[in-house]
Order: C-alpha cells, then sequence, then structure tokens
C-alpha cells in the first residue's frame, strides 16, 4: 500500500519522486517507466525520442494551444494517407529526415556512387525491359536516350546487374499519381550486358512539386517553402557483391537543384542531359523532333563480404 | 542558369554548398529554407524541431528500416483517430509531452492548487447542476460526497467560481466512452456559494486504463509499460480575475500512483477519500451501503492584470 508521502520533493530518485514532477524532471521519469525487459533497440529509441522531444518542447516553450495544433497536423498528415500517398513520408522528406537517414546509412568510399532518397514513387516488379528498348510506354515528353556503364570500385565492370529506374513525364506525374492508370510508364528493368553496360530510351524527365494539397503542403506554404524537386531519373542498381544503390540522376542546370524540397542533389549525381535537333538517333533512328542523349556510369561499392574486393 | 560547379564541398556557406549535403550539413540546410516573410514563431518552432529531430535521428543513427516503420506507427495513430479517440493525444501523453507542456505553462506561486493534464474526456457545457445535487444520474459506483472551498491565494474565498468536474465510473469508463449514451453521467459544471464553498454528490473514481487497443497501447506492451491511470476527480475551475485551473484530485493509496501512464500525478493533488459505513450521509439522509467522502479545497492564482491582488 502507497504512503503518499515522500520526505524530499527535491530528491530526484527519492520515494514517490513521481510525484513532485516537473517539465523538466518528467524526462528521466517517463524513461524510467520501460521495463527492463523491453527490446534494447526500442528502449534506446524511445529513450532518446523522448529525451530530444522533451528538450524542444522546453526550448521553444511550447505552449498548450500550441501542442494542440502540432496533434491536428499529425492528425491531418496521418488521416491524408492512403494505399496511394503517404504523407508521412513527405513529412520526412521536407523535413531533411529522410535525407539524414540516407547519408548517415550509405557512406561510401569516395568514387562510389552516392545515394539518394528513395521517394514514394517506386512500384515492385516494373516491366523487364532489353538493352535499348523504348520504355516509355506512351508517356508525354521529349524522347531522351540514356546510357553508361555499372562499374565496381575496383573500376571492374559489373554484368548482369539489375537496374530499375522510374521518373515523372513532361508533366511531373509518375504513371502511378494517374488514376486508372493500370500500365508501366517511363518505369523498367533492365540488365547490364557482360561488359556493365546498359542503355534505353525513355523521355526527358521534369521538375515537378511533391503533392502539395495536403497538410504537409499547407506547412511549406506557411513557411514560405516551394514544393519543387529538380529533375531527376530514379536508379536502383542490385548485383552480386556489391551494396545495393538507391540513387537519382539529375539534370544539369535545374532551376531547383539548389533548393530541392527533400534535400536530396548531390553534386556527383549531377549530369549534362545533352539536347540534339531532329535527326538520327544514337540507336540510328532517325528522329523527326530534338531529342536528348544522358551519359552516366554508376561505381558500386562491393560488400565488405568479400576480402578480396571489399574496401570499406 | 546554374553552373553545377561548387569550389570547395568543405565550405559550409559555399556556393552551391546544398549539394554537399550529409547527415550533418542538412540540418541547416533544411533550416535555410524558410523564407524570412514565415511567421516567426512558427519558423522558431520548426526550425528547433528540426534540429531536435535531427540530433535524434543521429543519435540513435537510425536504420532507413527503423525511420520506415516509425512513418507506419505515426500513420496508424492517425488513422486511429476519429470524432471519439485522439490517438495522437494519447501518444502525447504517454510520452510525458503532455505533461511536460501542461507544467511549464502553469508554473504558479507556492500555495495555490498545481494543474495537471486535461485529458481528452472534458465535454463542453455539461449540465447544470445545484449546490449537493448527485450529479452521477446513473453512473455506476459506490457513493461519494465531495466538498471543499474555492479560495484566492491570499486565503480570501471565491464567490461564484464555474465548476467543472468529471470522472469515470467503477468500470473505468466516461460517459462518452459508451455507444449510443447520451447524456452526461458523473459531469456537471456548478458554482460556489457566497462562502466559496461546493459540495455534491458522485461516484467513487476508479483507476482505469487509457484506451490501449491501437497503436499507442502496442507502443506501450512493447516497451513493457502498463496503461493505468490512478483513480481521479476532474476539475476545471474559472473565476474571474483568477487564472482557470486544469487539474485532478487523485485518490491517496491507490495502486497506479506512482506509475500514472501520463505522469499526471502530483503529491499535492493527493487527497483521502474517506470510506464510511451505511448509515447518515453527509447530506442527512441515510445510505442503505458504504459511501465515501472527500474533501478538497482549491486555491486559485490571482491574473497579474490586478495589481493589488497578483503575486506572480
Amino acid at each position: 500500500m502507497e504512503q503518499g508521502i515522500a520526505l524530499s520533493p527535491s530528491g530526484a530518485h527519492s520515494q514517490h519522486d513521481t510525484r513532485y514532477v516537473d517539465e523538466f524532471s518528467i524526462t528521466e521519469l517517463v524513461n524510467r517507466q520501460i521495463a527492463a525487459t523491453a527490446p534494447q533497440r526500442l528502449a534506446d529509441i524511445v529513450t532518446a525520442l523522448t529525451r530530444h522531444l522533451h528538450d524542444f518542447a522546453r526550448e521553444v516553450r511550447l505552449s498548450e494551444n500550441e501542442l494542440m495544433a502540432a496533434i491536428q497536423f499529425l492528425t491531418q498528415v496521418g488521416q491524408t494517407c492512403n494505399d496511394k500517398r503517404q504523407e508521412f513520408i513527405l513529412l520526412s522528406d521536407v523535413l531533411g529526415l529522410s535525407m539524414l537517414v540516407t547519408a548517415q546509412n550509405n557512406r561510401k568510399p569516395q568514387g562510389c556512387t552516392e545515394s539518394t532518397v528513395f521517394g514514394p514513387f517506386h512500384v515492385e516488379n516494373s516491366p523487364e525491359h532489353a538493352m535499348g528498348d523504348d520504355i516509355a510506354n506512351g508517356a508525354p515528353g521529349e524522347p531522351c536516350f540514356v546510357r553508361g556503364v555499372v562499374r565496381g570500385l575496383g573500376g571492374e565492370p559489373v554484368a548482369n546487374a539489375r537496374i530499375e529506374v522510374w521518373q515523372a513525364d513532361e508533366d511531373g506525374f509518375y504513371d502511378v499519381q494517374y488514376d486508372g492508370m493500370d500500365q508501366a510508364r517511363a518505369r523498367a528493368t533492365l540488365r547490364t550486358g557482360p561488359d556493365g553496360a546498359y542503355r534505353f530510351r525513355s523521355i526527358l524527365a521534369s521538375s515537378y512539386p511533391i503533392p502539395h494539397d495536403g497538410p504537409v503542403g499547407k506547412l511549406l506554404a506557411a513557411l514560405g517553402r516551394h514544393p519543387w524537386r529538380p529533375a531527376h531519373l530514379h536508379f536502383l542498381i542490385k548485383a552480386e557483391g556489391y551494396e545495393t544503390l538507391i540513387t537519382h540522376v539529375f539534370r544539369n542546370g535545374d532551376h531547383y537543384l539548389d533548393s530541392d524540397a527533400v534535400f536530396g542533389v548531390r553534386q556527383s549525381l549531377i549530369a549534362d542531359w545533352v539536347r540534339h535537333p531532329a535527326g538520327p538517333g544514337p540507336d540510328g533512328r532517325l528522329l523527326t523532333a530534338p531529342f536528348y542523349t544522358l551519359d552516366f556510369d554508376f561505381a558500386l561499392n562491393p560488400l565488405p563480404g568479400d576480402p578480396c574486393t571489399a574496401r570499406t
């Protein structure tokens, strides 16, 4: 039976110190409630989260009305999510949290192609295409021929690497953003040849705004931030013996390269997309309108499991 | 037109430093995107939030899978909310954030009744009752007679103070938690008399678990924490010339006084709820079963607007 009497309100660990809580002591009280039997990693994460969340609330002296506004905002973010839209990923993206987590989990040796954010528009099992195919499948946009070589860090070509590529069309939309679109457009799975080379035809990627008609868009507007991402192609490259690479290739000269709404741009991922007048394309066929070419090579990080190739 | 070339990747403010982002530099990059025209308070809050959120993610070296798990958890929290349930308030409560914000916004001079968390079960416009009324209105539980005096910090009685009271029944539920219940039970609005006194009859409050069948309940279970709150009565007291007081009175001896799931207990708010055998009650009427009495006086903080009474 509790006695309900503590000898000293100031003793941080005295009996019943839970009953002398203030905005400072509460942090330790909360974290002490986690049981010793809780999974260690979960306990570590929640303990640190509580500490940093409390530090934040104390630093800005969050008011009761502000806490309620934050709760209503997060509720709206959750309720905007559905099977086609993930507003919490968007929130993580615009706060730079996604890019931070990408960066700290993908440190690579100098010379490797850098990673960037995955984004919400990847689709499993995109259609397989042969080398050189046109993957646009009707997506609107100027033709763009993309080619390059996938190598390992030591310069060795990586044969049979699995490349997934996806992108927005000239209106700034991915295929999955069109209601009722039941086929992949400007989205494909390819394999590198024995020399590590890949090539395909698609369309020119455009800069586009992230979905901004929900609570995250309202937050950006309130902060005076725009919702635009610079034009980019997404790549996901898997090959045996190498770390999987998730990255973009950005288009040099894009207006939003230095203010990407999700902070995904890295200098090493920016490439020149070269414009050509109408005429024969790289595949020898005649194009009746201007087209683009993009050359980009990738360097994969060898997995540390193989002591002969690992350099990390 | 962007040139895409920076002279030094190490210069934190060099041209195009946005393109040399890593898990450390990103924090400043994100916060620099907030426009000078954004409301100052919003900018301050989001800037601090970004800093603390990033510090958290770096400290625990949050993985990509863990970020995705966190996003899915928050999405579920948002989607559990409806017009009868606010799972994000619950999350704020169990992380101690609600109590922290209550504490830092309600510092009062020594001698004033302390505040505690508001909770999610308050209802506007509860039925008005006269002094001494039975407010239970059929809520199950042993009878409990509550009485006391509302005073100012200087000891002066506060006449005509508006008291709202609400509580759970012996099964641990508030009236609003019953499907289809269309009337208030164990919930009322009262006024103090000319001498500052109040009194009413209700039922004994019970300890109860916060709603724990949703994502917040799962989190508590994973952390080895129980969802129980010690028995308490809620009070909201408004009187002209005084700060509004939102608080509870807790029942001495309750098993959960030192492990309240939402960290709301304060020693000064714990009172003895005295059990009496069947016989005449405080109102003179005969009770055929045991009953309880609770005596609790409140001391309100004078508003600083009145220089004659303010002591803050």
